[in-house]
This record gives C-alpha cells, structure tokens and sequence, in this order.
C-alpha cells in the first residue's frame, strides 16, 4: 500500500535533481498528502538527502504512526514554531527549495528570518506537476468518487417532485451521496431552479422544483479524499420550450464533441475551442463565458484546464472535466459535464452510464 | 442589510490609514466575501482612494449584482489574468499593500512583473484582526449554527444504536444538520468509537458504537457561511468503567474551569493554563498535547488561539472553542468542546442547552 507514496517521493526527487536542488521543505498539506498517504493537515514534508521527515504535532503523531510507517515523523511541541523544527532538522546549508504556489509573504518572512543565510528557491507547480498525471491508484479511486456520486443522482432524480425546494433536493442529493460510500461533496452541490440557473455558482435556495422549467444540478463526491464533478440540466417543465430543446441540443453537442475531441498529444485550448466554435456558430458564444473545464483530483480545481488560452497538452492520467453550458440571465441556464480520462490512446468517460440526452432529462415532478 | 459591509470597509480603511496607506489588494477569498457580502470566490477587492472595485468574472456577473450592489464590479475576460486587470485599474504610483497571509510567492511574482516599480506593503492580519471580534450580525449566524449543530446532535444521540458504525452516525448527523438549516459541516465530522478516539482527528470507518466504551463526536453545522464546533464524548458502555469515570471528571472540571475563566481583558495563554493545571496536576498534562481552543467564524480555525504561548488580550466580541482533551493510546480519548463568546462582562455559551455531564452522557444503545 505504501509503495505508491515512495514511488511519488522518488519522482519529485528526480524532478529536482533536474534543477539542481537536493531539499525541498513541501508546504500545501494536500501535497504532503500526496507523497506520505498522511490524511491530516498542519503538517510539513522535508526531503533533504537521504531523509524523509513529517513535521507534525501531537494531535496527529498516533495518526502519522498509523497511516505513513515509511516516513520519519518530528512532532513538536505547541510552543515550537514550524520554521523553528525545520531550522533543528535540517543540516548543511544547501538551498532549500520551497512551494511558491502555496507559501505565503508571512511564512516566508518567518522562515527567511529563522533559516538566516539560506537561499530559498521558489519552485511553482513541482508537486503538481506530478498530480496532473494520475496513477492507477488514483484512478481508482477517482472512478469510485464518480460511480457514488452518479447512483446518488439517480436517486435524488427518481424521487424529484414539484414541492421540493432546491435546498431539499440538495440535502436528499448529498446524504445519498454519504449512503453510497462518500465521506464528504467536491463542493457545496448546486441545485438551481429555472432563471436561478442563470448563475453559474447558484446557491440552492427555497425555490421549488415545479416553479422552473428547469433544474440545474452540478455536484461531486469525495471518497478516500478524491473528488468527481458532473453537472446535469432536468427538464421539469411537463411541456419544455421550443427554446430549452434548442439550447439544450446546442450545448449537448458541444459537450458531446469536445470529450470526442480528447485524446494525448492534443493541446487543450483545441478542445475548448471545439465546444467554443459550436456555440459561438448557434449564436450563443457570449453566454458561455467561463472555460471548458479544469482538471481534478484531491482538489476541485487542479491543473491542467481546457480554456481558451493554455497550451497544455495532453497526456495519458489527466482526468479534465468538459462543461460547456449557456446562460441567460432572468431565463436560466444549461451546463452539461463529465469528467474525462485521457488514455493512451483516447480517452474514458467516468460515469459511462450518466444518460445525459434531451428525453432522459425530462422527470415528471408533478 | 448591505451596510454592514460598507461599515467592515470603512473599518479596514481606518486602519490602513493608520499605516499611512491609501490602497490595499483583498487576495483572500473569505476577507473578499466578508467585505462586500459576496458568496462566492476567484476574486480580488481593490480599495483605492475612494473607489472600492470587486474583479471577478464571467460566472460571477450576475451574482455580484444581486448580493453586492454597493461594490463596483470588474468582469475580466477569461484569457486576462489577474494582474493585468489590476493594473489597468490602479492609478498613479503609491504603495499598495497586500495580504501577507494569503499572498503567495507565485502570485506575488506574477504582480510585481506587471506592477514594475510599484512598491508592495505585504500586511499581515488586516483584515483578520477586524474579524476577530464579531458583530451583532456574525454572533446571530454563528448562533444559529451552534443551533442547527446542537439539535442535530440530540436527534443523532437519541438514535444511536450499538450495531451503527461510526459512518453510520456521522451519516445521520450530518442529514441532521442540514434538516436543521445548515448549508454543509464546518469540517469532515469526528465519529471516533473506543481506541480510534485516541486519535485527535480521527477519520470515521466501519467500528461499530457498540464495540466501545466511548464515542467521542466532534461536529460543526455552517449557516450563512457561519461555523459551529462542539465535541462530546458519549459514554456507550453498560457499565462505564472507573477509569473512564475518572478521565471524564477531570477533563470536563477542565473545560468548565477554563469557561468561568473567560473574561474580557484575560490573557489567552493565562485560559489554556487553566484547563492545562488542571490536567496536569491529575497526571495526564502529556496526554494533553493540543491547545485549549482557538476562534471561528467564516473559517474553523481564526485567530486568536487558547495556547500556551499566545498573548492576546481577550475582547468583546472574540469567539472561542474550550476544548480540553485526554488521550490514551490503545484506550481511548475524551474531549468536551463549547463555543464561547466574550461579553463585555464575562462570557455567553453559544450552546447553553447541550448537556455534558457524565451521566447526561450515557445512552443506552443495547
């Protein structure tokens, strides 16, 4: 089991022998995580030379024992300060390579000033680097989050009715969530009726089910720390618009070619541009003003992500969410979204068995 | 109802004034939403002379509009970064200060490239100090919080059966909140049964209620952004032993001792050693290797801290955890946790109703 966190150790250890650097102090907790298997936070990875060391403190030392035997833990007591337990352990005085997308001015401040003497080397995006390719175990994970999320859904649509506020059928949507094995949401779930839709964010509120034409629905599930991400637009209105079948087929058909689009090698502002060009082509492209998706994993919103500007390209193990939606203020709004694995040679969708056509959407809530 | 956010901004003008600085970047999306009422994240507040601007974007348009119509908003496009859009909106030349807590190195670095010859003040708990002492409004949230939090743990304790496992009851506990008005958990709930309570942070699994002598629950409700947080240990055994009888009494003599402490004008470190005494003169000081507490509000863990070290001076307006805790390696730990509020006179318990006495505690779950 804990071979994989080693193996991840490993490849941040050759990532900075590249640049030369032979300690690196890991600050993002998520990313101690990531390399140790340690499920708490407060916490600090050194990897200097041959060692491996967690700082922690006692609320976490019977824990760290337990979840990362393989790694040396420094508990320190209430009274010493991180930058203090770092000053005792390391030796030499060799640059230190730290995070510069999660260390703050403050923690910075407080270190240079312990550490007197020491060059700091700001490193962006080293440990996520590694996380934008996720392994086998991931993976696995990953399609576990996605599988609970999709049977809470199903569940939360089978008993949709007219009465229910979008606050109940959050609540209703989240426990599920928790029967089919989730410890916790990817994010506060967005359940939004009718013109409410129109916010991308909404946040569920007391409006009811039989009011909207429609019911936006964007939520995630959390099991063993990973996350999913799908968003589904019900049809609740007994007799839908010749306009909602109209946006809804337009943007159905930018969410449907964008995933067909995906696939290694590809740059990933191409596949934005994809789902892009079919709605800009129907008219609708000022209403769609956010990016196509962002990759995740242990967090929400990971690198790399489909937008009309990166140049990432793709690889086999990222896992990107593919979200074009249209939205009209005072009217609602549309959104349709999968998570993606980019395989070797194309790509899998992590709820393969999410309907997601015109006719499934539609619930007789009355 | 907006004006309390036009009082914050004026409050934090106040003290900048003070520092002689007449702009100031908000970096930190939960300082951003307590400025201008703003609920969602992914954006910057610039305070400059007399303008006061939320850059945001595409997905935020509406919703600025509805909850902050007192606020200049900028949309950026999605392929203008950041600081870019800051740019274009500063005038002159003079000094602008930033969050030195939420600012990191890899953002500092992409403002300074586009701010060239701008000086940078980086400021450390700016905004955090106004939110250390709470208005009437955050007292009511947080109050009703604590409520949701308190009525979803009577339901989950009247319930409690010893074939639950501790997923079981953090499953119910947490539908419970929400039922009772919450929007999500203040953090991932502590179900820990038996042994696995000796682990400060203990992650719920698959023991079961009945296997142990003790089920300690710390739990949280969020209202209206507002965060609660209790513990209470349960005592689930048919016949409690008097080891446990006898840790119980000491930690709870610790909590209470420590609540009739508070007061406006009191040391914080002076309250950790209150409870901390107490423990340690009974024996078990090593057992207790956490702080006594620290504030919430927007976040679970605020400023300022109960610990050994803290000198903060005790206000009106404070909120603080009392959470005193022993634990026992391979037996078990016992933790009791209020809310309190500082008054001008002394302190208010945000849950005045939740029982904590050892036999107020047992529950017959056989």
């Amino acid at each position: 089991m804990s071979n994989r966190f080693q193996l991840r150790r490993n490849n941040l250890r050759s990532l900075l022998k590249k640049e030369g650097i032979n300690a690196v102090l890991v600050t993002n907790f998520v990313n101690v995580s990531y390399l140790t298997g340690f499920s708490g936070d407060d916490s600090y990875l050194l990897l200097a030379g041959n060692e491996e060391i967690l700082l922690s403190d006692f609320r976490y030392e019977e824990q760290i024992a337990g979840e990362c035997p393989d790694v040396s833990a420094f508990i320190r007591s209430g009274s010493e300060p991180m930058e203090q337990a770092v000053k005792k352990l390391l030796k030499g005085n060799r640059p230190l390579a730290v995070e510069a997308d999660s260390m703050t001015l403050a923690v910075q401040g407080k270190f240079a000033e312990a550490l007197d003497g020491r060059t700091f080397v700001p490193l962006s995006g080293l440990v996520e680097k590694l996380r934008m390719v996720k392994d086998k175990w991931e993976i696995e994970e990953m399609k576990k989050a996605a599988k609970a999320a999709k049977r809470a859904f199903e569940t939360a649509k089978a008993a949709l009715r007219a009465e229910q506020t979008e606050i109940d059928v959050r609540n209703h949507l989240e426990t599920q969530m928790k029967l089919f094995g989730a410890e916790g949401t990817s994010f506060p779930s967005i359940v939004a009726a009718g013109p409410w839709a129109a916010r991308c964010h909404a946040v569920p509120g007391g409006r009811r089910v039989g009011d909207g034409e429609l019911l936006l629905i964007d939520w995630g599930a959390v099991v063993n720390k990973y996350m999913s991400d799908n968003t589904r637009t019900l049809i609740t209105a007994p007799k839908p618009s010749a306009k909602l079948r109209k946006i809804y087929d337009i943007v159905l058909k930018a969410h449907k070619a964008a995933i067909e689009a995906v696939a290694p090698g590809k740059i990933c502002s191409d596949i934005d541009a994809v789902a892009r060009g079919i709605i800009t082509d129907a008219g609708y492209g000022r209403f769609f003003g956010h990016g196509l998706g962002h990759s995740l994993g242990r967090e929400i919103h990971e690198n790399p992500r489909f937008n009309t500007v990166s140049s990432h390209i793709l690889e086999p193990g990222n896992v990107m969410t593919v979200e074009p939606g249209i939205y009209l203020p005072g009217w609602g709004g549309i959104r349709i979204e999968d998570e993606v694995l980019v395989t070797k040679t194309g790509y899998e969708i992590l709820t393969p068995n999410l309907p997601k056509e015109f006719e499934e959407m539609i619930v007789d809530v009355f």
